[in-house]
């Protein structure tokens, strides 16, 4: 079955389709969360299948250089290494290169750079980020990006832009050539740059897509630079992105940002906020965020989130779980994870529900209202 | 229902039989997994439930720290606390207070010590560690005894058998006045000392079956002892214990222990091996013990014991659990704990069959010959 995105309906900017791949269907909007090397930390693929969670995100940089691809390829793919039998989509690593490694010499052709694991020497061009990728077997492949920081000055911004594009091209030229090369189709897609100048994003997402991607990425946004400039951008990129493709907005983010974006016609998202915070003892609710070891909750017997439906909220209280951080038991990570995940998720569904229903503006006013003035004791 | 202990079948010494509680049975021999501060380290109720767990241990000595005893009753008892319907059994703490805390005066009345985590003050006495575990709500609640470390001489010895008695006694009184306190029976043992000196252990042994305990424990040994005289000493209590109550090796061991004690008649298991080690990256199968950071098993991928029914062996393989260790992925403990877990619950129902099936012997040697000549790569 090719490839796929079918919009579904639509309330303003706000959308909800689904994404078909060989691995099964998505439905957007979607969160996807992080298994960067190969794992979604402290959640096993049958809590992720339990949470309702349908499609993951893993980090080309990372399986590189280790476990490296070959062992990967050999286990049958990430999905028999992992497995995870939904869909796949792999981060190129153009984020990572930029930010974790020892950066060397950028040219045309790529990128050298030092691994931030053992100091070992590497080139990622434009091709064989694409052919790792490949060879992974994720459903969705991302192209290999320049990603600038925050700030950065128009002619860095510029010049990213320049070889995102060129880079775009490469890739889809070498992606071409591998087609169906693990017996499944996997698409490619193209990510768009310029920092926060709106011409240069313009410039950025107009090249790409003249290279008629499947689907279209929103990449270094949310590294420093202000709310109001994020969904400037968000917002200057999606107004001339073809409406019949997805649309992925990188690395984004808390609840509210999602829902932001969300309303600006954004369909896909991935963050490690919810597991990263969880594993320190931060979960996300209904009513806002709640810092477990706070004091607060040492006799509070209730659940998490009392609208939750996660094992954690069914099972534990917000008692036991402050016992657990405080105790350093491995368990708080394990629940609290559970429990953000699950949330994520059903913000999606909730969020698609309400696209349906016709009342996304409604739906998002009462759930900001309630995050907002939520008991959060932090 | 009252607390009861059933002989179903024996052979030779080893026994086959079934404790019942007011959260259930419990068929023997048994092995407990420990969870001590409340929750079984890296497997969720959830997960202890599909392994076959049929009775936890938690610890009343790290409990009363922390959180405090008042916090669990609050919870509503362990169970409701940690969310384990299933039996528990709490060990008193005697361990724990002569072996992590910085101790105090020791009397007759009890034991003056300094908390391990923050230095407080606190005085146990054979009643208040009663009083605390029937609080706690445990099914089965352990007297608290005088431990000795190894080396330790005949006079310190023979004061630890002196003390126990006479703390067991005073807990049975204490423990008399709350029968039902909770709204289901609880049953307390007595935990028989004496180091290594077989008379002074007939006489401890002998001193408690005097009090009409329902179960005794041999606490104090694996502490650093040889292997011969654990089995002797083992052997010199179990022969003259009353043969229709259950009896339980505090601590012990690995699988191989387990198999000897369970052929000298013990019925009752707990120890933090098999969670532990799965931490660092070690697991138990039926071929031995696997050290999964060896390169050997880079490309390994079979799973961890072929042999074995558990979510991590049916669904993971050598090279990736090796991976998640390299990697500091907090799936690694939680799939190995999940597998070693699996496996030391599955050798006990093994075990118990092959009672049954009077083939104990046979079944033995088999279980001994492939696990000491499994492809342990250490």
């Amino acid at each position: 079955m090719p490839f796929g995105f079918r919009l579904e309906t639509s309330q303003g900017s706000a959308r909800a389709g689904i994404l078909s791949t060989d691995h099964g269907d998505v439905c957007t909007p979607a969160f996807m969360p992080v298994g960067t090397q190969a794992a979604v930390k402290a959640a096993t693929p049958e809590t992720l299948d339990k949470i309702g969670a349908q499609i993951i995100l893993a980090n080309a940089y990372h399986l590189f250089l280790r476990p490296g691809i070959g062992i990967v390829e050999d286990a049958g793919g990430l999905h028999s290494f992992m497995s995870w039998t939904k869909p796949i989509l792999t981060d190129s690593g153009g984020f990572q290169v930029f930010s974790l490694a020892d950066l060397g010499k950028v040219t045309d052709d790529g990128v050298e750079f030092q691994s931030h694991i053992d100091g070992s020497r590497h080139l990622f061009t434009p091709e064989t980020v694409i052919y790792a990728q490949a060879r992974l077997g994720a459903d969705i492949v991302m192209s290999f990006d320049y990603c600038t920081p925050f700030p950065c000055d128009r002619t860095e911004a510029e010049k990213a832009v320049a070889l995102t594009t060129k880079w775009a091209e490469r890739g889809a030229g070498v992606f071409g050539t591998l087609f169906n090369c693990n017996g499944y189709e996997q698409a490619l897609f193209g990510i768009v740059q310029g920092s926060v100048y709106e011409d240069l994003r313009r410039r950025s997402r107009d090249e790409l897509i003249e290279l008629e991607f499947p689907g279209y990425a929103i990449g270094g946004l949310s590294v420093g630079e202000e709310k109001s400039q994020t969904w400037k951008i968000t917002e200057c990129v999606t107004e001339g992105l073809p409406f019949e493709k997805p649309r992925y907005l990188m690395g984004v983010g808390t609840p509210i940002d999602i829902i932001e974006a969300v309303a600006r016609g954004i369909d896909m998202f991935d963050c490690v906020l919810p597991t990263r915070n969880a594993r320190n003892g931060t979960v996300f609710t209904r009513d806002g965020k709640l810092v477990l070891k706070n004091t607060g909750y040492s006799r509070d017997f209730a659940p998490l989130d009392s609208d939750c439906r996660c094992y954690a909220c069914q099972n534990f209280s917000r008692a036991y779980l402050r016992h657990l951080f405080l105790a350093g038991e491995i368990m708080g990570p394990i629940l609290a994870t559970y429990h953000s995940l699950c949330f994520y998720c059903d913000l999606m569904k909730e969020m698609r529900g309400a696209i349906f229903a016709g009342c996304f503006v409604e739906w998002r006013r009462g759930f900001v209202e309630r995050y907002s003035s939520g008991e959060t004791r932090e």
